[in-house]
């Protein structure tokens, strides 16, 4: 025997089994026909892109772990999400598009990421971003989170909450309060959850001050619902315009994202939320399974108003969303939701021919597909019993078995493996 | 004006605007639907992986043109075939998956080419392959073929043909002939289409012989129906084992084909094709589009017996063809297949509200997503000009205005993009 190689994948890359590959298909063919019936259109863009071209734009912490090499002379590099290639898509086909521009993508993306549960170096994300010429109206912020919501509830996912804030409304309370270090006050705040509280009160304040840390401490944590918070946060009194203008923003999202179905019990206001890409200028959000927030956000986006800017001197705001969806359907695994999930788009018949009766299965399984079904045929010459085994493993809940008996008759046996029961039909009756 | 990067992608990647895009989708949906009703199992792998496992059977001329790059200390390659890939699946899972073992996977490849019409470094590839645990019946060569002639089929392509051979034919002739460097006489004849006809007799001759060489010569020129083709080579009255038995082979695979569907007039038997890469074993086809065959094959495939013999001591032997979808899209804008493409799965309405009238829009616009329509809401506070301007840009043919008066009878006024005529309809009737 020569030497084998052992057959093996990268660590941090998801590869499933058929029936979880079949329901991770299903989970994305239902986000998709959200996406398509909202009318936005399909977007595909190169994996591999030039180098310069991907890191126009800073790419903050994820810049240390992308793909990069060189091919020949040039520089390239992975795509390490789904935005950055669409900021460069609508300048480079700025004339040809129509705006605002409406689009979605589902594709992988990559991130030398260091290997940890729920994170993945190969990942789809569902990404879906409206790009307006000049300007966009806020209520696309509200119709992008509805769209998530849709997408959510067309795979009978329960139990999120998008947790939303407006970064101006943060941004406007640093201005008041004369912050000078506002940047990394934000980048800390991003990483509130990840800290020990008293560690990040003290890093807080010494930051931007001991008496500004504690006042900061206790508006980010101001909770309730989400009417509750809007009020508490504009009982504060700040008069800053950037401040107001974030309130009254987050204020058009709310009630827009209640005409677009998004219900009150879906989301919440955290103004802890801040996303790690310093691109975002207004909304934000990010998405927990309540109960498993450990795991991370599984859908995240918000407006950026310049993302489009290292390209082209178009104006060109947008808000966009992603669904993580390789790390979401870990967690779903983790929770117990994919063993339980209801699967209808799969195998309806399997045919087993017995003896010299092929070519009417043959005939059969065309006109079984013909009507709409999902039919596999067992074309290799085994025994009956290997046969059925196969039908037991491939988890098929019926069997049609054709002897030169049913041949004679132009009726066929079904087996119900679920039952064990068989009944004998004429082929008519079994479309 | 800060200065700009230049938005632009590799070259030899394709990427297409919205509406191209849309008939791309359409297609990759179409042929996954013929898959999936033929009861073939979803597939997906990672696009990099280990270098090592990737580049185990030798991948022959393609090994100079695979992207490699290190991370870390490890060695890295992207895929360059869907087939590698499977080989290393099945070896992996081979106690979890069952046998027969029927997969379709369409995604992305990638070959460092040189940078050609037609050719391209990243490409889509939808394949099916099956793979026997110990034997798998000829059957499964025919079944092959008929899936990529109904997947030609459900996107209404006609005009293709599949040129069919098995190897094991010429094989018994070069051993009946005690022809010594076989393999290379086959490399020549792999090459036949792209070379001189004088210059290709005086390789074959200097490379087995002068007598032999012209014997050959006229072999693989045998012309003329399936029928015709096998008529003629068999009575050349050779009893070599080998050449029998690819002669029956291929009798039975034309004798599948015809169960399965396949008509005659969309195969003929051509014993010049042999496939570039060394694995296959048995039958081996490519398709060319008549009249356009200089655009290369846009769909290839066969039996090979070994592949997986790298990886693991089972005996795993498949079959499998490969659609080569970006290159065969390519072609078919090339031929203006793609201009008269018919898509039915488009946007069927865009709402313009006027006035206050958005909350009812939304209302609309959900009713007929719950119906299965795709449906666009035009979301930012512009002129009426400027929204009936985008809804010419996107090409919908049916427009839905809603002003105040409107709301009040519970009506929609619904203009006809192409005539231009405008009706009105109460809600109820919409769906």
């Amino acid at each position: 025997m020569r030497e084998k190689i052992k057959p093996s994948i990268l660590p941090g890359f998801m590869e499933l089994l058929p029936q979880e590959q079949r329901i991770f298909n299903d989970m994305v063919n239902k986000i998709s026909r959200v996406y398509e019936t909202n009318g936005l259109v399909p977007m595909d863009t190169p994996i591999i892109e030039k180098e310069e071209v991907l890191l126009a734009k800073s790419a903050g912490e994820t810049s240390k772990q992308i793909y990069k090499f060189k091919k020949g002379d040039r520089n390239l590099a992975l795509r390490f999400d789904l935005t950055v290639p669409l900021a460069r898509y609508v300048a480079q086909y700025f004339n040809d598009l129509s705006f605002p521009f409406k689009r979605y993508q589902i594709g992988k993306s990559y991130r030398g990421e260091r290997n940890q549960k729920g994170r993945y170096r190969e990942f789809y994300q569902c990404d879906v971003d409206i790009i307006g010429n000049g300007k966009l109206d806020i209520k696309n912020d509200a119709f992008i989170i509805s769209l998530a919501s849709q997408a959510f509830k067309s795979i009978k996912l329960t139990g999120y909450k998008f947790q939303i804030s407006n970064r101006k409304i943060l941004e406007g309370i640093f201005e008041d309060f004369k912050v000078e270090n506002k940047s990394e006050a934000m980048t800390l705040i991003d990483k509130y959850d990840k800290m020990d509280k008293n560690d990040f009160l003290r890093e807080l304040e010494s930051l931007i001050g001991e008496e500004k840390g504690k006042i900061i401490m206790n508006i980010i944590n101001i909770d309730g619902s989400s009417k509750e918070v809007i009020g508490k946060i504009t009982r504060l009194n700040i008069s800053n315009e950037t401040f107001l203008k974030g309130i009254d923003e987050i204020k058009e999202v709310m009630k827009y994202m209640k005409i677009f179905g998004v219900n009150e019990d879906e989301y919440v206001i955290n103004l802890k939320i801040i996303r790690g890409l310093d691109y975002y200028t207004g909304t934000v959000f990010e998405t927990f399974l309540c109960g498993n927030e450990n795991y991370g956000s599984i859908c995240s986006g918000g407006r950026y108003d310049n993302l489009v800017d290292k390209y082209t001197d178009n104006i060109l705001p947008g808000v966009g969303v992603s669904i993580g969806l390789t790390r979401l359907f870990y967690v779903l695994k983790e929770i117990g939701f994919i063993d339980s999930y209801d699967l209808k788009d799969k195998l309806d018949y399997l045919i087993i021919p017995i003896g010299e009766t092929f070519e009417y299965c043959a005939e059969i399984s065309k006109f079984l597909r013909t009507s709409g079904y999902k039919v596999d045929v067992y074309l290799d010459d085994d025994k009956f019993k290997k046969k059925l085994s196969y039908a037991n493993k491939i988890g098929v809940s019926k069997v049609i078995i054709i002897g030169e008996e049913e041949i004679n008759n132009r009726q066929v046996v079904i087996k119900d493996m679920v039952s064990g029961s068989q009944i004998k039909s004429s082929i008519d009756r079994l479309a």
